[in-house]
């Protein structure tokens, strides 16, 4: 056993911990509820026995860790590994790094997940290990990340890339910071889901109605695809207005950061990557400066869910090898 | 005599070269009108000229030279300094580098005029070497440019950070690209100046009326500057609104990329620093997501026409002495 790699996502819900060899072959998985309700220190004991499930589906031992990747939502302080706050877990300043490496006695870093998710794709997937690979990942909100020269793109103390709260229209409808007219006030599968529910409502949406009612928590994205592809007009004109909002953020994006690719993903995108990824790009390619077209590719992630945990492994691994 | 280093800023109108020391102490200045117009081979000689005429007033030769750096506006293709396109010149398809290091045969590097007014800035000025300086520039449209760990940041072959043309009203006026609602359809000073114009010509601001009329040719940063200091309250309702709008690029730009410095400059900034950083700052403050507050500063530019040249050398020196 030359060492193996994990990474982690830990998410609103669940919790997945993967086992990697030195050229990230899978060796072993675990997954657990998350249950952030019970509270952070409880929340960082599943995490590690989360990680001893995974070492020991890998038929390793502990000691074998070269070291951890954790993906997080939320404001976090990335040289510390200290979650200020993760608001879809109700945890606040949170020592997570320092816990979780006393505990293992091995390195840990702690990142942010969407900017671990865009890592992955640039190392492993869609992003082809290009110079400049920019992430959109609509769901809840819409988060963002982005792999410049190799690195992620971050703020010095925090993460950055919000794509989500970049305002696109003056008098638009408000986001979760009160903000109006933010990409994801617009765009976000939160949006699109209580778009689709009015037209339900209203009648226009027959099978999103009889599949999902008028309640957004039951409208997800495998559901609006499923209503579309069953003839649902009304919710697919609001999808696409919602890609052509996306399309938009997409070319703030590119005339700041002339990116070599975009990569957009998440759940809503995996149920229609054509619908989205197409209708975005026509937008983009509307509005785009003529000196930047044809410099860059609007692509959906490859990965899915593993590029959060592959990416979590892969950083950590650079990170650590390149540690002074 | 140790060497020189040159610092060149190609403007639309007039062409200045600087020759520095090796702590940046200027020895010796040169300045002439550009004439785009004659063509890019004469403008080069006259480039080339005015280089000679910095050198000789810095009392030294030519073979003093240790590295020339220029600034240019438009597409250009920073590896090989060669000029994509140049608009406000009438230049296409220029072998800047390739003729200047002929002529000196000394190393020449060219980038876009804009990046190097902020990585001056950011070396000498206003983003006191801060890990992440963004700058705004807001003329005939509005430039833009960000220091990233002490690296310009850039497209794979051409620059980047094209904040004019952002999107932020789906349905504002079209910029010079025809496109709806860019940063500088609504914020430039040549926007300020047409609506100014308007209230010009509807009697709302007698004394810009008085001062230049209501050609928007005339309406330069100074009359507008003066025109408010006089009591055209219009002007002044104008201008505020233009700098809000640039407050919600701002917030664009700290979402993405968390600078610890916005710097803004240009002629307008200049003549009115107090109201646009101020009224552009308070805008940000509104709309900023709480975790980023407290993280950047808004700052007017220090350096005026100095940041081009002085960034222009400075770069180019580092340039050469981290070229493999």
């Amino acid at each position: 056993m030359s060492g193996i790699y994990l990474g982690c996502d830990l998410g609103g819900t669940k919790l997945l911990v993967v086992a990697y060899d030195e050229n990230f072959k899978v060796l072993g998985r675990a997954r657990k509820k998350t249950k952030g309700h019970e509270g952070a220190e409880a929340g960082l004991k599943r995490i590690g026995d989360t990680i001893l499930e995974a070492v020991e589906h890998a038929n390793a031992k502990p000691e074998d860790i070269q070291v951890v990747g954790i993906g997080c939502p939320g404001p976090l302080e990335l040289d510390r590994g200290f979650v200020r706050e993760a608001p879809n877990l109700g945890w606040k300043n949170v020592p997570m790094r320092d816990v979780l490496q006393e505990r293992f006695k091995r390195p840990v870093f702690v990142a942010n997940d969407v900017d671990l998710g865009v890592y992955g794709e640039w190392r492993f997937g869609a992003g082809k290990q290009e110079r400049c690979v920019v992430g959109m990942f609509p769901g809840t909100g819409i988060g963002g990340g982005c792999v410049y020269e190799g690195k992620i793109f971050r703020g010095k103390v925090t993460s950055c890339m919000e794509v989500g709260h970049i305002p696109i229209m003056p008098e638009g409808p408000l986001d979760g910071a009160h903000n109006p007219g933010s990409l994801e006030a617009l765009a976000s599968r939160l949006r699109i889901a209580a778009e689709a529910a009015q037209a339900a409502y209203r009648g226009q949406a027959p099978f999103l109605r009889k599949k999902a009612g008028t309640d957004i928590s039951d409208i997800r994205s495998g559901v609006l695809a499923q209503s579309i592809a069953d003839g649902d007009k009304a919710v697919e004109l609001i999808v696409k207005q919602a890609a052509e909002h996306m399309g938009l953020g997409i070319v703030t994006l590119i005339h700041l950061l002339a990116p070599d690719i975009v990569v957009m993903g998440g759940g809503l995108v995996e149920a229609m990557p054509k619908l989205i990824v197409d209708t975005a790009a026509k937008c983009v390619s509307q509005r785009v400066l003529p000196s930047y077209k044809g410099t860059f590719k609007i692509v959906a992630a490859e990965l899915g869910d593993d590029a959060g945990v592959m990416g979590a492994a892969a950083w950590a691994r650079a990170q650590h090898e390149t540690q002074p």
